[in-house]
Parts: structure tokens; C-alpha cells; sequence
């Protein structure tokens, strides 16, 4: 397939392989932002760095050390990187020195750092005679470090809603029977997301017709890795419980987001002595809230990230409350073309387009034969 | 938003940026194949042509017209041209002497052409000491000519179905109100996709619920240009013909495919008194059969393109007798989320993804806010 950019500007070119890079990272730097560098002479770029970890090095000071290994001469290139360098002391030293004693002499930057314990790095660089050019593919620099941004600033874990779908909005056939909507590399690339997650979450009815295990099953995982935690969202506490993996098998990772009336029941006692964990929630006319669940996830575990894998009205919920902060799209092409299927996003009573929750699309990429679309809401 | 595409490689790049000159040219070359072509000096392009229309000098001697205005050296160049250099004598002499007096000494080439009298420009080329490659981004430059395949060896009109449609798969809310789904600049482009077809093509369900005109409102239209007809498929045809824009002021440019009965009916003859054209078409049990409609077109009036804009049932009815050659999704990023909307693919009794119409993803771009995606069909 074809990527027709909209633009042949060799600058975002090179800011979007950085973007790139920077992604790589995703699943290790948290609580860190995800960063990406390269540095470019005559036109080609010629050395690469990314994040890597949280306590690793920085993007820069990755970039500055591949260049040095390959013998490049950092005096005569520009360096791209996706966020503002950092000009403070933390974990490592700041990244501004590095440039400097590096030597280089043009740095392009995605996004100045909205950290004000890291910020200034723009104007010491400049104070030294660097020329620094800021705001190429801003956005989507941007986009690179929301789920930061949210953990500088929000109380609760970052939500990502993902979905495989088809061009007609099917996640499943009419009996919804589980069947391979996308394509081996996106299955794979799921289990990536489940990598950088610490909580997978799905819905009641996920759960009865699926019985998943929600388990990461990465041949290779990130180091330091953990299982994430399975939430599963339900009006209804299951009585069935021994019929499931992740009440039986997954018991002391499982937790449930429920009614403050379930959460008081005879069941809820049930999955408790076996060490599931009941989360009662408040309820409007339209279902359970989750914010406070998101909030609860942070704050005893440390979640950063949540992945909804639920079905269309679990997705649709978190669409209305505005808890989906990163929409993946794993779109196949294929169309079912029957109404009956099911649909991804289902249970609102919108009539009118003018009606429809905006969305934008940030990043799009190939994912074996589907499109891979991240969305992020209309609004941030 | 940002387009990952899945490899770094600069001739791909450059390939791809000669497949984006040659669309450009599509409104007009036909029934020429569109092609596109840049010259490439110290990895950076240098010069760029494509085919403007049947009849105009081809890509590779556009590109070289453009490298002498500007003076470039094409000695030290190489040329990437979306399709072999042509070896005859047409309307313009072969490309491939205009290579070789250009004194360009390297060749990429994205497929070779497979009409066999223009053929044989690789070996002449390469006879003549020009270093040739072959296959860079193959499948994107066959898709570039599938139309030109077609118009070569088949006997009906090239088949393009347009919809925009939210992520949940709807075109319209659930009333069928007349909403926009997506944003001014895709609607801008449909309009383009409206000037490089001989006919656009919709259901009964269309007319009635919407009145269109389906004339082509860009503000500069190409040379000789005239409106494409208008195709309305029904297994009823319209009494109330008096109602509708395309029955009365565009009755001279309207053609209905109905049923061999409704074609025999008095509501025909009233339409025929009027200018219009009743097409009969065999029928089976799932509806009206369209391939001797597409070849009707092309036969009678030489249409080499149709543009279908209906609705979900006709969208799928195309599908399900394999007469879409090409589909372009404008895909709006918002949801409606109510499964009562009106889907973009309907009328299908599949229960089971293994069941669903394959596509594959020919290329992505930006449209305003919204994705163009254009699909072909999987086993193309």
C-alpha cells in the first residue's frame, strides 16, 4: 500500500522517523515520554536514537552515541529530535550539555517540553550558539507524549481503546461467534499493546462468550515485564464464576468494576475469598461511570496505561464519558455487509451526524494487510 | 497526522512521489495509463513529470523537459518512471530515444508495461548501455494502469465506488436526513472523482431521499470536459418523475437500469418521451444483474469510468458481483454509534467473518480531516 504523505518536506520527513523511533520505546519509558532522535547530514540520516527505558538513556544522548560509534562528525549535522532536551539534573545528566560537547550546531525540535522541571533546555542551546528551530510535525509530537502529559497532570490512568473492525464497522460476525476479523500482524501487534499496559479491560459479555485470559503472549517481553491486570466491567457479577480463566485461573489479577449494589452482594463475597477485587461504581441512566475506576487503577497500582479490548458498547461508553484518551484501530479490508453483525461502536441513541463524538486521526500505518489508525478525541 | 510508512527506503520514496505526479494526471490521460516520473540527482529529486493528457507528451518526456528548463546534468541522474518507457511510434515518439538523448544512464522502473506494442523499451534501453531496474513498488504502479488493463483487454466501463463513512460504518444518521459525513475537502475531491468519469451511477433510494443533480461543481474543470451521465439503478422506476432534478433539466444525460418488465412498462415510455434511456437488465433472485449495464456505457458512449455513489445496498450489490474495481472511502474520524444509522454495506446474509468480501488497501492519504482510502479488490 501507499502512504501518500500530504507534503514532500524533507524536514517532517525527518521528524516523522524520529516519531517513529520514539515508538519503539513506548512499552519501557513510562513513566518517562517517549523520544526519538536522528541526526541528519546532506540530506541522509545518520544516526538514530530512541528512549529505550525509564533510567536509560535519553533519546539525544542514544542519537549523540550511535553517531560517535559510526564516526559521524555531529559539527556538520542537524539533529531532530521530538521533545524539547531536557536541562536538568534527573536520572541521567541533562541532554543540553551532551549537545553542546557533542558540537552540534542545529537542532530541530517536535515540541518544546511542557515539563517546567525540564523546560529551558531551548534557550541554554541557544545561549551557546545552537540554532534551534522548533514546531515541525508539532502534533504529533505532541501526541507522543499525552499519556505523559496526563500523568503530570491527572490523577488516573491513560485509556487506550483498541478494536479490529471491518469496513463496515464489524467486530464479529451476527452470532458473534470469536473469529479472526484482522490480519496475524495485528494480532501480534495487540500483544504489543498489551505490553505497555498495566490493565486490560473488557466488558461482561466479553468475557461469557470469549473467556479470554487477557495475558501478554509476546514470545519475547519487555524486561521487568508483568501480566496486566484484567478489569472486567459488568452490571452483573458473573455466578458462574468457575466457568472462567480469570476467575479461576487469573483470580488474584482480576478486579471488577460493578454496581455499588453488586459490589455489596452474595457473589461479590464469592469472587472476594478468591482473591478478586470488587469495585463498586456510581451509575447514571446510561450505565456505570468509570472515571473513578480509572482513578482507583493509578492510585493502588500505579496503572499508567489502560487497553479496552471490549466490544461496541463497552467502547461506546468510554467515547461518551471522554475516557478514551487513544483510539487503535486495527481496520481489515473486508466487508461483512450484513447489518447484523456486530458492530463496533453500538447503544447511542444519535440520530443526526451533526450528533457523531469527534475524533482525530493521529498516526496511521501498514499492519500486514490492515491499516493500523490511531485516533486521539477531536479536542486534545 | 502522521504516515508511518513501513520502510525508510529512498527509492521507494522516490517511487512513490512518481505515482503521486501520475494521478494527477488521471481526469485526462484516459485511455492512456496514467504515469508519473521524477529525476533523481544526489538523492534529491531534481525534476518531475507526468502524462497530462491523451495526446501530451508522456511522464518520462515531461520529466526531461522539466530537467532541462532547469538545467540539470541528466548525465548524472536517474530516472524513476512508474511504468516502462514506451518503444513505438504513437501520437508522440518513443520515450525510450528521448531517455537515451537525454544521456540518461539509469533507469527505475516501477512495472513493465504489458501491452505488448509498447513493450520492449527495457531491452532497447538496456541495449543501449542504460543500467535498468525493475519492480520498485510494482503493486502500486499496476494499480496506477488497472484501468488502462481493463480498458485493454475488457469490454465494460472501470468500475469506482465512492463513500464516506464515520468509523462505525454509517454514511448518514438514521433518519436518511441529507448530512455531511465528511469534510469540505474530501467533498471537494469527489468532485474531481466526478470529472474523470463518463457516468455516476445510484440507487432509487438516492434520488428520492436526495434529488441530486450528480453534476461535477469544481470551479475549473479540465479541458473538454463534459458532465458524466446520469445512471440511476431501480427495480421500479419513478412516477413521479416530474419530481426529481435528473428526470427534468438532466433528462437528456439520464439512464435508468431497471428490470427487462419495468423496461417494457408506461412509466418507461413517458421517461423515453422525455430523452431519458431505459436500460433492461436480467435479474436474479438477490436483484438486478449490472455487468451488461457497464457494458452499455462503454459501448454506446465510450464511458471509461462510472462512479458509483449510492447507498449501502447498491455499494454491496457491486461488491457481491465483483463489479468494483475500485472503492474510495472517505473515512470521517467520528462515530454515530447507533446501529439504526444508515450503513455504508447492506443487505448481505453472511453470519461469519470467514464469509466477509476481501479487499486490500491500494493507498492511504490525507483528506482535510478525514482518511482516502482507496481499495481494490483482493484477488486484483
Amino acid at each position: 500500500m501507499n502512504f501518500c504523505s500530504s507534503t514532500f518536506n524533507s524536514s517532517e520527513q525527518f521528524m516523522a522517523r524520529a516519531v517513529k523511533l520514539a515508538l519503539r520505546g513506548r512499552a519501557r519509558t513510562a513513566p518517562n515520554p517517549t523520544v526519538g532522535a536522528v541526526m541528519v547530514r546532506d540530506g541522509q540520516v545518520v544516526a538514530e536514537g530512541w528512549h529505550h527505558y525509564c533510567g536509560g538513556l535519553h533519546a539525544e544522548r542514544e542519537c549523540i552515541a550511535d553517531a560517535k560509534a559510526k564516526n559521524v562528525d555531529m559539527t556538520k549535522c542537524t539533529m531532530f529530535v521530538t521533545l524539547e532536551p531536557c536541562n536538568h539534573y534527573g536520572k541521567t545528566p541533562p541532554c543540553t550539555e551532551g549537545i553542546i560537547e557533542a558540537g552540534i550546531a542545529h537542532i530541530v525540535i517536535g515540541t518544546r517540553d511542557p515539563n517546567p522541571k525540564a523546560a529551558g533546555g531551548l534557550e541554554f542551546l541557544e545561549s551557546k550558539g545552537v540554532k534551534v528551530e522548533t514546531g515541525v510535525l508539532e502534533e504529533q509530537c505532541l501526541d507522543l507524549i499525552s499519556d505523559f502529559l496526563l500523568w503530570q497532570s491527572g490523577e488516573r490512568a491513560y485509556s487506550i481503546l483498541k478494536l479490529a473492525s471491518t469496513i463496515d464497522g464489524k467486530i464479529a460476525g451476527t452470532t458473534g461467534r470469536q473469529e479472526a476479523v484482522s490480519c496475524p500482524d495485528s494480532f501480534e501487534d495487540v500483544q504489543k499493546l498489551r505490553a505497555m499496559v498495566g490493565a486490560v479491560i473488557i466488558g461482561g459479555n466479553t468475557l461469557r462468550e470469549d473467556n479470554p485470559s487477557l495475558n501478554c503472549r509476546l514470545e519475547i517481553k519487555p524486561e521487568g515485564f508483568a501480566q496486566p491486570k484484567a478489569v472486567i466491567v459488568t452490571t452483573k457479577l458473573p455466578e458462574n464464576h468457575e466457568a472462567f480463566t480469570l476467575t479461576t485461573t487469573r483470580a488474584k489479577e482480576t478486579i471488577f468494576w460493578t454496581t455499588i449494589e453488586q459490589a455489596a452482594s452474595e457473589t461479590a463475597k464469592e469472587l472476594v475469598n478468591k482473591g478478586i477485587e470488587i469495585i463498586g461504581l456510581p451509575c447514571d441512566e446510561k450505565g456505570l461511570i468509570f472515571e473513578n475506576g480509572f482513578k482507583f487503577l493509578r492510585e493502588k497500582y500505579g496503572v499508567l496505561r489502560t487497553l479496552c479490548e471490549g466490544g461496541g458498547k463497552l467502547a461506546l461508553s468510554l467515547a461518551e464519558q471522554d475516557l478514551i484518551d487513544e483510539f487503535v484501530m486495527y481496520q481489515a479490508p473486508r466487508i461483512l455487509g450484513n447489518t447484523h453483525g456486530r458492530p463496533n461502536f453500538a447503544g447511542s441513541d444519535r440520530q443526526f451526524m451533526e450528533e457523531a463524538l469527534n475524533f482525530r486521526v493521529s498516526r496511521v500505518s501498514q499492519s500486514g494487510c490492515d491499516l493500523k489508525i490511531v485516533f486521539k478525541p477531536a479536542d486534545r
